[in-house]
């Protein structure tokens, strides 16, 4: 099960998008409502599981204000051996190398917020403090994933609260249905619940 | 501050070590006691403060029965610009790169630990959940980065009892005062505190 790279100290990590991903933002620049946003996340979600590309979770990172799409991210766990790929964390960080910050809320930037198809589990909820993101849209709900056995991790609700503290808007359960479907198409498909 | 990945939607995250980390290890393969490991964990966060590569943090996994080093990671958050970039999280990408795994709990493969030169943030905890680890050992204590104004996030005791609650050990203020000296000197020297 050793990769190639065993026998180097300064191995290098690629991360990379799926390469259909192109194809579902279909050239798409604005996405004026939250729905459109959120259609998007979905999209991906559902396409990382019919593709066979990863866990049925999908992220994009957007500013605010306008709509305009900054970077998406689906799961890559699977795809490339790395228990830290949850969609919500190669969206910021693609967003983070576009924009040559490792904040998106650095001084003279946009606002941008973050819409993932499932609530957070508590490594991408920590993430989203770091990532200077000033709201979070959420489709499915974190009792979505754990029926499906997918873990979430240790998030109560003061985790939530922590953040809004701090000035993250948060809003749950937009277009749940449909982000809900693609978590049961997962299953339906046998995909891997990998650290259930 | 644009990069120049603007125009590409199929963007590749690289992520490397600094050049200097092969002299901190030194050719050392079995690091026998946790106040080896843990020494390791602490030069690596030390080395990253004097070469300027980033945050006073430092981190490595290994066998935890054997002492064999699998990886190390420091942090990587400004030089990458990558929120995500934690000492931990590199830790993980590389020992999971190198075993061919994204759980370093597979089937078949010895236990495996995280020695990390200070308490983890929310994200990390979270990420030591998915990492497939059984022990966590730390050296500096939360409150020692708070006091340097690194915010830890969303952190419990009930998030340790979570972990706990699922098999993982978890050993906390390693060499503590080695660790937090790290720490100052990274505020004697000016460095950036990002996020804070």
């Amino acid at each position: 099960m050793r990769s190639d790279h065993t026998e180097n100290r300064s191995d290098q990590i690629h991360v990379t998008l799926p390469p259909w991903v192109g194809e579902v933002i279909a050239g798409r620049e604005i996405f004026p409502t939250l729905e459109d946003r959120m259609r998007l996340a979905i999209a991906l979600s559902r396409e990382n599981v019919v593709r066979k590309t990863g866990g049925p979770f999908g992220a994009a990172v957007f500013e605010r204000d306008s709509g305009r799409l900054v970077a998406v991210g689906v799961n890559g766990v699977t795809r490339h051996n790395n228990c830290t790929l949850h969609g919500e964390m190669v969206a910021f960080m693609m967003a983070q190398a576009r924009l040559g910050n490792f904040s998106l809320g650095a001084p003279g930037m946009p606002a941008h917020e973050l819409v993932t198809s499932c609530e957070p589990c508590a490594m991408c909820l920590g993430a989203i403090l770091w990532s200077g993101v000033v709201r979070v849209v959420c489709g499915a709900a974190r009792q979505d994933a754990s029926e499906l056995k997918f873990e979430e991790g240790p998030v109560f609700p003061e985790s939530y609260r922590y953040l809004e503290e701090r000035g993250i808007e948060i809003l749950h359960r937009v277009l749940r249905g449909e982000a809900r479907a693609v978590l049961e198409l997962y299953r339906a498909q046998g995909g891997a619940i990998y650290n259930g």
